[in-house]
């Protein structure tokens, strides 16, 4: 079954905002048999919201279009698709009422103009927005069925699942492929080594598997294909399994797993501490860890010792150590990773020392060299990197390697070369 | 003038990335005076390339396709635009011969297939790549042009003002009018709010003005029309002056400029350092400040003090007022931010406490209760919210407040009602 996707906005069309609704509503369907051919984008404009849903409906099954349903001149989209098949618009008392309320419960003054959004071409159904105004709605025409909701990100994602998919299931019954997707993520492997170590692997039937560069990391989107949901789950699980042995220490999670997330269920389940010492990542790492709820119960600080003063101060570095090796070096890093770990008597210290550029390189150490260190009780665990990015590239690739140390740390995966 | 653009690749239609090579390409035609009317992504599927170029073409003067270059049996878009205009695909033995040295100089061993980069439709123009393999091309059918390029965004972001912007100028020569864009910057008030005290002081002939949230800020993208580019430029510069006046505090930057490059100017213009000290922050506050060249220059350190030794130790905050105002308190937010300035002996001390949630509200101090302090050597400035958004929402709001109230601080503005 293929369908396609009609997004109506200026706004999309003129630059000032990235389109995210159409792959949302493309992933969202994927898994009920859909295949969306083809994605356009239009403004604010009656002929061309018509000749998109004429060309659309030609090459799909169902189409469903996203934007234009607000109460002000610019929302021209229940008018157009009414236009387009020759339907007069009508206003839906019941749904007027409802807006009513709803403006008094939020005590927003109503104006006239918002009766607008509850008006629809002869012969929609209507569906609740339970997110916010403007209702959604659809129509039958021959074998084909149109569906129009709010464009809204924030309601897109509530009505797509909750009102666009089961319409289509009532309205396409019947027996079709199903697919079921899975995001692995790893770090450390290049997409072309990745892709190497799979293809060696395999063949993996009935899953498709892509390649996705999400810097610093890779992921990988396998799509398993069956008769039913079961079929389909257990060929995700077959191919899965191969997949997580090929590349094991590389995978990191899956779906919404982050580094982050990752490093703190270790060291929460473990019930470990840690304190961070940042030079150039400049507080990335401590933000990334402090996105994870929870996380207080295992950081206990960080320092941000951008200043010479500051590793002296408040990581015990020897002045004469920063003098003589420099504060970017393995020494220095060594000491600023004990030095977080001692002072704040948690069970891990962390560093990072570097070079983020644009200037400060010299021929021994460019604009890229990194220290990177884990301090425990007995030992420093140090890599050395040379980046090649620009300055925030320098510092999430960093960030991203040290919070993969800790997880490889806490999973007993090799953590450096020593 | 019309362009229709089409972007070509699977991935743009199964979900699995957003295209962002539209919206850029509609930006740099903007003021060329190109108006963007439709946006059409297709899988690398031949026919739906030809109906799209089809389809297009009948809406715009001119119409450009980026993806589907590359070497591989994926890559279709050349023979697929060969096919709708019924033209053979030839192979031009210059760009052959570049393809092969340059393979030479990267030494990467030469394959059959990459020949294929090397075809195009008979009576193409071929355009130079800067930044890859491929080269673009561009045909003329009766008075329209169909301009070709790779889809990887590095080359697009190169290629389309180096090679089709030139094309199109000089394809379709002629006045017509100029259009000029700016956008300015806001903090601090909401998007209703902004559109409200511009509406007051319009209205403003020739000048377009959208408003778009970026959460936590709001950007104004203004659009100046003219018979030319000075004309354009100078009726930009007129309404910019009354809009800068209207909203003129809450105005931060203009473009590129970010809250963080333009408090980091002013820090560095006026020579004053800084010591930071966050707590639910997590060190995004420094993060964003490091993300600037040349922060070392004002930023001496920040502490990520998560846990409430970290408070007592690092910045001296005595214990027993944690205990009895809370570690989420004005009294510990101002002794923070002290903390933090005199340890360091700077200038300046910035400090964020507050619950981000999800758990660890209480009904006297619900998740978003924040307290963010500016101390300098007379006083504390302190401003106390309550936020509703997600954990990360809380951290970014509070972060870009910090940052904001160090520019206002700076420029003389009002950093908080005391």
């Amino acid at each position: 079954m293929k369908a396609g996707l009609l997004m109506v906005g200026n706004e999309l069309v003129d630059g000032t905002v990235r389109d995210v609704n159409a792959s949302f509503i493309a992933r969202e369907l994927e898994p009920a048999g859909w295949e969306v051919s083809s994605i356009l984008l239009v403004g604010d404009d009656a002929a061309a919201v018509k000749a998109g849903i004429e060309y659309l409906t030609v090459l799909s099954d169902a189409l469903i279009v996203a934007g234009g349903l607000g109460p002000t001149v610019d929302d021209i989209t229940a008018a157009a698709v009414a236009e387009t098949f020759g339907l007069p618009l009508e206003r839906n008392e019941e749904v007027l009422e409802r807006l009513k309320e709803r403006f008094a419960a939020f005590r927003i003054p109503w104006t006239e103009n918002n009766a607008k959004q509850a008006c629809f071409p002869r012969g929609a159904e209507v569906s609740d927005n339970p997110a916010g105004t403007a209702a959604g709605f659809y129509l039958r025409r021959g074998k084909k069925i149109i569906v129009v909701v709010p464009g809204v990100p924030r309601e897109v994602r509530k009505m797509v699942p909750e009102g666009v998919l089961p319409v289509l299931e009532k309205e396409f019954p019947g027996k079709r492929t199903r697919k079921t997707r899975k995001t692995l993520k790893v770090f450390g492997l290049s997409e072309a080594r990745v892709d190497e170590m799979i293809s060696r692997a395999g063949p993996f039937p009935h899953l498709s598997i892509g390649f996705y560069p999400h810097f610093p990391e890779t992921h990988l989107v396998l799509i398993a294909e069956g008769a039913d949901e079961k079929e389909a789950a257990s060929r995700m699980e077959r191919g899965e399994q191969v997949i997580r042995e090929v590349l094991r220490p590389f995978i990191f999670g899956a779906d919404d797993e982050t580094l982050e997330s990752v490093a703190a269920r270790l060291l929460t389940t473990k019930g470990l501490t840690l304190a961070v010492a940042e030079s150039f990542t400049g507080g990335l790492i401590t933000d990334r860890l402090t996105d994870v709820p929870g996380s207080s119960l295992f950081l206990d600080r960080g320092i941000v010792s951008y200043s010479n003063e500051a590793k002296v101060d408040l990581l015990g570095v020897p002045r004469e150590v920063i003098m003589r090796k420099g504060a970017v070096s393995r020494e220095t890093a060594e000491l600023m990773a004990r030095g977080a770990r001692e002072r704040s008597r948690t069970d891990l210290g962390i560093s990072t020392t570097g070079i983020a550029g644009p200037s400060g390189g010299s021929e021994e150490k460019p604009v890229g060299t990194v220290y990177l260190c884990l301090a425990d009780a007995e030992r420093v665990l140090c890599r050395k990197a040379n980046f090649r990015w620009g300055r925030r590239g320098i510092k999430e690739m960093s960030a991203a390697l040290v919070l993969d140390m800790i997880r490889r740390y806490l999973t007993g995966e090799k953590v450096c070369d020593e």
